[in-house]
């Protein structure tokens, strides 16, 4: 799992906390420096390797998204270590605009996938992938997940695809994963046009940097 | 947010990041000692305050659960501390078998209260609670969750009660948590009897030490 300055912490530890018992020890937190990774809503995780020190072979390679996304997806070294180990991992996957930094390593060069919906229909096209409005998608072996939250839902499907159904929905129930939010707002549609304009102006700086990032990547 | 060793990260960082717009620069994440402090699956957060330095009046003292929860129920400095900051906190709140330490710490005498599945019934009447199967149960100033998964429902319904529906529903748009899990395995009814099980096969120590702390807190 690849950590950076203002990562989303949620796009990780939820998918995380849910593939965490697949293989106990085997989990890598990888980042340019070992230490404290600051994410963009006030927590720090802590990286344990630095990037060259990644295993060479692995069952998922897996990127978050944030708004320091775009940082990334113009960061040559970054774009070298995700192509490196995704030309040999099983399984390469994505949180929000995650999707965007593997789009910017070429990593989704003629694949369906998604991403936030703040970014998936004005993004992903310029990064080669073809914009798809479903929560998980997966193309071959790649599997991204919409926006922070669903990265749970990732976290379920991928487990199922390594170990099988009722492995999942062991992991499911231990995580108490019956979700009833108290509002119906999670999407553009169900939120209305009013929450969306306040969405949308939070989000505002992260969309244009990533359209920036993707135009200047093409261009 | 307290966090401790074997703490279940989901729980803090679930609804951390749909709270953490309410008050930016205002989150204290405190532990016995700064730095990082191992979650319950291979994650570490970073602490950046002791106990002694957390800030005497709070908006919200938020305990996660985990693993690691029943010595915590049983740490004097931990009980004496959410005392302490919940005699002056205008909420008081966990996810998990963090509504266990607050139980411990006698701050649930008499309250409804919740607590993931495997140890609600069993652990919260002997902590003097009413144990109420909801997924996010609200008594005065007290707010607990159900399991892990629940602290994303407890942190919307808590913005809400802070700064109104509208607040927590443009959290829930950025969040894009409009959750579709691809199983139907969040509680034991849904599960059925083999998955759950097996989930309470993973849980039998967590619920054994919890209801083994309890007993001894109160004879």
């Amino acid at each position: 799992m690849l950590l950076y300055p203002g990562m989303t912490a949620l796009d990780l530890v939820g998918p995380q906390t849910l593939l965490a018992g697949l293989a106990p020890g085997s989990l890598h937190l990888v980042a340019k420096d070992v230490g404290p990774v600051p994410s963009d809503s006030g927590i720090s995780l802590l990286a344990t390797s630095r990037l060259d020190a990644a295993p060479r072979d692995l069952d998922v390679l897996f990127v978050p998204g944030g708004e320091g996304s775009p940082a990334q997806m113009l960061d040559p070294e970054i774009r070298a270590f995700l192509r490196d180990r995704a030309a040999r991992a099983a399984w390469v996957a994505s949180v929000c605009t995650g999707s965007l930094i593997l789009g910017a390593a070429g990593l989704l060069e003629g694949y369906r996938a998604t991403s936030h919906w703040c970014v998936r229909a004005s993004v992903l096209p310029l990064l080669g992938a073809q914009p798809v409005d479903e929560r998980v998608v997966f193309d071959r072996n790649r599997v991204t997940a919409a926006g922070v939250s669903a990265g749970l839902d990732l976290g379920l499907a991928l487990a199922a695809r390594l170990r099988g159904a009722d492995y999942a929905r062991t992991a499911q129930l231990v995580a108490e994963y019956a979700p009833r939010p108290p509002f119906r707002a999670g999407t553009p549609e169900e939120a209305g046009a009013e929450i969306t304009q306040a969405a949308r102006a939070i989000l505002e700086r992260l969309s244009e940097q990533s359209r920036a990032a993707a135009l200047s990547i093409r261009g």
